[in-house]
């Protein structure tokens, strides 16, 4: 979750708006792996394009029940590589358990507004079972493709709240009251709205776009330990206190 | 991970001695599924019993490689399950990744204590491969007798633990300085020991152990809702605290 959303005071409408998610912001693809891993996506949207159409709570809830999956998954796996190698896992599980639980909380709040019909709760079964075996196994093959893939899945989470925002503006939804679950989970102002849901929930979906590329390119890179960068950061902020406050500072104590 | 570790007091040795965690407590098997889940475990003893003998070190590795499993299992499992049914979870998803993370860092610390051979990683490898799937369908096919299995688990690691603190008081294992890991995770003063550490993680072990019984217990009694207590409980006391604040107080709005 976004840190604005953690903050004491309750978010408006206004400053909801005002959180730049970089809709449109597009990761090149680098290589083989990043091509099929967006040639994927691309395959897997004309789904909800041709079977949901502008039906956007059916759309998101669709889309939740599928982007939860990655975060439990990469995680899993990396829980069971940490146990059966006995090694530290470097910050990536509850990263990535994070995710998952946040993605599931995007599903919980669209089930408040809509009730799936028998036949679309029968996809969301069948597109589980294919999609967890898929990603699983493309997850042992290969983590970087898998974050790739997931960065453009998240690509393709921002442009389809952004068309239900657009909708909403339209006035081709109804914008009514944000469910209560949202407006507790996001700290979201008492009246807040379906449209502030959805800006809140957009949000997410930029980090986890921008989190997962990254995950990609620090596998690519060889620089998978995540903590390493917050461990140089506090060494470094330790040392220069101590510096401060030693009465023995000379230059040397820095090394 | 227990209360007592989550205070701002660093605990003593003496205060970790003090934690009762009911060694040799056991829950007597009620029904067809208890006593296939009772004779697993004992069935699964035999291997560091036969193999290990007293170097409660590796014991303890192999122990926790094996008890990190079935709380991500379960948490996932329930996880996908929120998702393809569209429904809550109603509180058991973060308990019971909480619980797999607990364990890893049991794993993590003693990992701290000893370099495993060759061979012993390689039985690990393979205990992971048949437990993890094994534990993985006894959750689809019964969760009640995969907790109940879990309890059971948990009831070995406090009687396991409880025979190295023997051996580390005999003078068997020399008490060395607890791992800085341990020092820091369970917030133990500066100067612990390894017996510490062993006092800290059984006391854990315990509270997992009275945890999987209960959801055991919960399944078999349809009472699957685990946040419900805690709602109950909450809706009450505010009901109290709104007819205390209320300068309207009548019996009636009690209803
Ligand atoms: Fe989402
Ligand atoms: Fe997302
Ligand atoms: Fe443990
Ligand atoms: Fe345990």
């Amino acid at each position: 979750m976004r840190e604005e959303f953690t903050r004491h005071e309750k978010l408006s409408s206004k400053e909801l708006s005002a959180i730049d998610v970089e809709v449109g912001k597009h990761y090149k693809p680098n290589d083989f792996g990043d091509r099929v891993a967006q040639r994927f996506i691309k395959m897997l949207r004309t789904l909800p394009d041709t079977y949901f159409g502008r039906d956007h709570y059916m759309r998101a809830v669709m889309l939740e029940t599928i982007a939860a999956v990655p975060g439990m998954v990469g995680g899993m796996l990396r829980h069971m590589k940490s146990l059966r190698n006995m090694s530290e896992d470097h910050g990536w599980i509850i990263h990535l358990l994070h995710e998952a639980e946040n993605e599931r909380m995007h599903l919980m709040t669209w089930m408040k507004c809509l009730q799936p019909s028998l036949a679309n709760r029968l996809l969301v079964l069948g597109a589980q079972g294919v999609f967890f075996n898929a990603y699983f196994w493309l997850y042992v093959f290969s983590p970087r493709i898998a974050h790739r893939m997931c960065g453009y899945l998240e690509e393709e989470a921002v442009i389809s709240y952004t068309h239900f925002l657009d909708d909403l503006d339209a006035g081709l939804i109804s914008n009514g009251p944000a469910p209560p679950i949202a407006i507790d989970y996001y700290n979201l102002q008492p009246g807040a709205s379906v449209r502030d849901t959805v800006l809140a929930i957009r949000a997410d979906e930029a980090l986890h776009r921008d989190a997962n590329h990254h995950f990609a390119d620090r596998i690519a890179a060889h620089r998978e330990n995540l903590l390493a960068d917050v461990q140089a950061k506090a060494y470094s902020e330790e040392q220069s206190r101590r510096v401060a406050k030693s009465p023995h500072y000379t230059q040397t104590s820095l090394h």
